[in-house]
């Protein structure tokens, strides 16, 4: 298809197409002239996930264009594309030289309980960095901290979560491109949702309690 | 206690502390000479909701400043701090001209689910906000979407986590800043918890099924 059609079919301005192809985020299209270009179905599933990565995670453009690099690696294995994809999206463990310590215990404390779950992700989980930097911040924040039997309350929470939202037959190398898509989106455009029944939950409750209907 | 002591107590260097005061989001000590000030306990207290503030939740100096004027402001309901802190931490729902439609729908489709739920929370809450501006971004950008009965899912889940997360005689009325503070901490610091167990759960779910361990 040409421009034009590309901008029609994915509802995005034919400026943000360029410049997502001038930023690296999109391949270019196959030239046909001098001033044309034929883009591909796989354009606009590609420009979808970029405004999702954008417009819903908040994402800038080089976490983006990390993320994608990562899909697109024709190393990596494929059917891991969770993982990777969420490497990306979040920050490595840049332990500030004062807090060494903190952060070994914090580290030490979230390893003993995925072991205890017995969960299969690894040491160098983007997610369990991001884990263990939480960690570290309720230890110094809040009173009591984040002891592991809280930390196993949430993680149960979290399990029971994922085996409602990747149902049993899920299959992570049939369809590569749709099934990375709706694996990365899946996992990142339900958060704000779940963050936000959250603090809604919450301020029923406070409500509640403080009129006397606790319950 | 003196600027000194302050800077010890509260872990934060003398500058940091400084420059909060010039931001207005720390009140200035007591001028007890030219050159020398006074500071509290609360001095101390404030100055850790704040680097939490900062530090954990992430957020920008001018909206620590908001959420801070918030929960002083005099005329304001103290018992209902979570709402109105919460209230400064969320944008307000801003609807481009082009998707009042899609909004629209959502918002009716979130104020069903929390009817049904029965949950005490205003329409105009900034979770309620946030919730609307996701479902909308699911809408646009999943297949199936949002529909009620996953809202209602995520929900369930919420509720169950604020009953555990709040206990049942917890006292909004009694100690106003340190309720204030575990309230709005509470919320805010295990968020990132919930976010990277969730990321972590999906990532084992993912190898399982793909090594044919669903179970």
């Amino acid at each position: 298809m040409k421009m034009a059609e590309l901008s029609r079919r994915s509802g995005t301005p034919v400026p943000t197409i360029k410049y997502y192809i001038r930023e690296g985020l999109l391949p270019p299209g196959t030239r046909t002239a001098a001033n044309q270009a034929e883009y591909e179905t796989s354009h606009v599933a590609r420009i979808e996930l970029i405004r999702a990565l954008r417009e819903v995670a908040g994402l800038p453009v080089a976490t983006i264009r990390d993320t994608l690099d990562a899909i697109d690696r024709p190393g990596g294995d494929r059917r891991d594309h969770l993982a990777v994809a969420l490497r990306a999206l979040s920050p490595p463990l840049d332990v500030p030289p004062d807090d060494v310590e903190a952060y070994e215990r914090a580290g030490e404390r979230v390893d003993a309980v995925l072991a205890d779950l017995g969960w299969r992700v690894g040491h160098a989980s983007a997610a369990r960095a991001d884990l263990v930097r939480a960690v570290v911040a309720i230890e110094r924040h809040f009173p009591g901290g984040a002891p592991p039997d809280v930390l196993r309350r949430y993680a149960r929470t979290a399990q029971h979560l994922a085996e409602r939202e990747i149902p049993q037959d899920w299959d992570p190398v049939g369809a590569p491109t749709d099934a990375l898509r709706y694996a990365v989106l899946g996992t990142v455009l339900f958060e704000p949702v779940i963050l936000a029944l959250r603090r809604l939950a919450h301020v029923d409750r406070h409500r509640r309690l403080r009129d006397g209907h606790g319950g």
